[in-house]
């Protein structure tokens, strides 16, 4: 028994040191390893399963909307990124400077992307002549670089897979209304398929992306308090489109700039999945983007029938990501190991359950034991996987509602966001000086200025002088 | 009328000049856009719809073999990419390098992958300890950097997309099992899928990859007689894992080096495509990866009911890949277009065929039209659909036979070469010198050394010496 335990021991209890915890549930999940090339990671299989889920579903959530993929180059050549310039100030510290091709040094060197709006804007420039071309709405999935000093894997790293849906309309209505479509896109995705709530909202002008004109984005509260960012969306109006000369012929006959948005997420998802749902015994996967959805577990597998039993089992769930797991481990072992991983629900069958024509199912989010009729095996697994997946979704949201919190003057501010980790909210003036005090007094940001107001207090809570919005305020990764 | 045959008049005629064809119907199909980023390219919606059926089906086929999706930093350390010593002299001239991260010069530069054969075995010298951690297959799907100094759309380009397998097994026999395993794979995806017959076999030491035991190729060949090589597999024997130390403890508790594979296929498969099937008409895609299969085009669209019935027919073809153009384009435009983006069935539907209860069929790949009673619409267009798909094969590997020719000794050898686009067979007593001097003479290559072997002669072609092996020779992409 003191083998069955192993892979569970190894864990740093959650409330002891999160972010350790974090540490852990990643590597002991087998999601990432290390390498040799610095704030760089592998994603194993089990966490490269996880993205192919969550890439086929929001893909063709895009598509619904009329998306189509592409693929542009992962070099920007120096002079393409200047040419917007609160985009280059944004991200020129942080890329990757390739400076040779082969054995010759370039004429000008390039950049691996960060992100690619010039790319787009230069492709626009060439694509779009008249209204007839417009929309166009394009993403790719692909990998961006930023040389971060300090990496975290999925939360931060140099290199991170995403999509990056570019558009580009005719008008600033039609380009406001694809920036919170997509957004809503987000939101639902989040909810419905990572069980993971969200609060949508704008961002601060402090907190926007480089080159946007706004910027929305969801954010979700992880298990520890913090918040996380966990997609965004943004209209850029006309500013790249000026930059970069991409203009069209109205059905007027008149020269126009078309208005542009981008939206993103990232691998980051996965990290949000891991500090959302998961616990001391390791990862909890919502059933939805789970590689493995069931885990058969033969008790005495030795015994004449049993394992037959367990194969048979699989090909009666088809419909559904199962596992036997035959290997030679004991049966704790095994239990520990779906833990780990986060499979939603394990099959125990031996001798006597055989003979009974029943199975223990266990979830993996509850612990909760129900012995079942094998008779009913595909309903009660359909249903269980729902009702798992509803309910990871309804438990995140009580722990964020539990965890957020309202301030309407500064010494009670600041004591919540240093003494009880969650969102607060407290209303703002609108002033950079603000945030600028609040991040140095409690070392807190602006969340967004959500869609859905409330009128806390008249006044801003850091300065007092009338309120515009109110905020969500937090720690965040 | 002058404006329907706009799309067709602006292509060069493939007897005239082959290449400039190529060009032509990449830029009019809309597949690819050039950019500003010198030897890179755009992928555009109808090429990257394309890449991602070629995607999915390949996966798929992966995953029945037990392959695992993985991603792997894009980024090498330049001491890690020497550790294989043919395997750098073999890349080392053509990849991009890193020298600086943010403001700051890296200490040790980095080059940006051209293949992952040195990061896999890094990771792997991490993973596998017992002989319980074998084998590892693995895959990934990414984009990959060649400083070519000249470049094609998909055949040769400074960044293109591919999936990298790259496996480790305990013993010689398991590695060779698997590297003809993945072979197989590729003969058959290109022949069932692409409609693409190939020729499978093994390099000869000069071509073969470097730092591999042995490569295999699948040859297919364009319709200008020109060999492309479509996809390799790799047999690194143990010569890897010995410069990356790679190694477990058996069962018999013996510690020793894994025997490794890697295999790829890329973009380039869509330059195959292009130029096996495509005619002066543009594209013809083959149904299974053409992203849109029937293209639904009224007929006096304004008349009442007209367009009505084609959204009807749509709907009754939920299982097929169907797009109805209802832009406001004449119908011979609406036809052209359809033949250049290469939509294997287009179906005419006006108001006398509502009311016959008929639509015209127009197969792209013969022209050929068929009245179908509106009745039988899902099974004709199935049958239809999967006749196309296998006599577009047919009629590649005629024309592949009508084009691959025998020579037995040196002056007919290099006639035909010269003189008859297309393989020709012919004898090798395995000296590279000969294959330098039909290199020389003929500008040819061995393209490969088939499975398929005959004995055409008991001597060499070039040189006279006793011949070991009959190889496929040929001018090559």
């Amino acid at each position: 028994m003191a083998e069955d335990k192993k892979l569970v021991e190894a864990i740093t209890s959650m409330d002891v040191d999160f972010a350790q915890w974090y540490t852990d549930v990643v590597k002991k999940a087998e999601l990432i390893d290390y390498t040799s090339v610095k704030g760089c990671m592998v994603i194993k299989p089990a966490g490269y399963a996880i993205w192919e889920l969550i890439q086929s579903q929001l893909d063709a959530r895009f598509k619904e909307t009329g998306v189509e993929n592409v693929y542009l180059p992962m070099f920007i050549p120096e002079s393409l990124l200047q040419k917007e310039k609160d985009h280059v100030e944004g991200f020129a510290p942080e890329v990757a400077w390739v400076t040779h091709g082969g054995l010759e040094p370039l004429q000008e060197r390039m950049c691996v992307r960060p992100t690619s709006e010039t790319l787009f804007c230069d492709f626009y420039a060439n694509e779009v002549h008249s209204y007839r071309d417009l929309p166009k709405v394009y993403n790719q999935w692909c990998s961006v670089v930023r040389w971060e000093k300090t990496t975290r894997p999925f939360l931060r790293s140099r290199e991170f897979l995403w999509q990056e849906g570019h558009t580009a309309h005719a008008t600033a209505e039609d380009a406001q209304a694809r920036t919170i479509q997509m957004l809503n896109v987000y939101a639902d995705f989040l909810e419905n398929v990572l069980a993971i709530p969200v609060i949508k909202g704008q961002k601060t002008d402090k907190e926007k992306f480089a080159g946007a004109v706004a910027t929305y984005t969801i954010e979700a509260l992880m298990h520890d308090g913090k918040a996380l960012q966990s997609g965004t969306s943004h209209n850029f109006g006309d500013g790249f489109a000026k930059a970069f000369g991409i203009q069209y012929t109205s059905k007027e006959n008149k020269l126009e700039y078309v208005h542009q948005t981008s939206w993103g997420m990232t691998t980051r998802l996965i990290g949000a999945i891991i500090m959302v749902h998961g616990d001391n015994s390791g990862l909890v996967l919502p059933p939805r983007v789970a590689p493995v959805q069931v885990a058969i577990i033969p008790i005495q597998q030795k015994k004449e029938g049993v394992l037959d039993k367990a194969y048979e089992l699989k090909e009666r769930l088809k419909g559904f990501r199962v596992k036997v797991d035959d290997t030679d481990k004991s049966p704790g072992w095994k239990f520990s190991e779906q833990e780990m991983r986060g499979i939603p629900v394990r099959i125990e069958i031996g001798p006597r359950d055989i003979e009974a024509n029943k199975a223990i199912l266990v979830r993996r989010d509850t612990g909760a034991k129900i012995e079942i009729n094998l008779d009913n095996l595909e309903n009660e697994i359909a249903t269980l996987l729902d009702t798992i997946q509803k309910e990871m979704l309804e438990r995140a949201r009580e722990h964020r509602d539990a965890h957020t919190y309202t301030a309407t003057n500064y010494e009670e501010f600041l004591q919540t966001l240093n003494e009880k980790p969650g969102f607060v909210k407290a209303m703002w003036c609108g002033d950079r000086a603000c945030e600028d005090k609040v991040k140095e007094d409690a070392a807190a940001t602006s969340r967004c200025m959500p869609f859905e107001q409330e009128n806390l207090s008249d006044v801003c809570v850091c300065c007092g002088k009338p309120a515009k919005k109110m905020v969500y305020w937090g720690k965040a990764y």
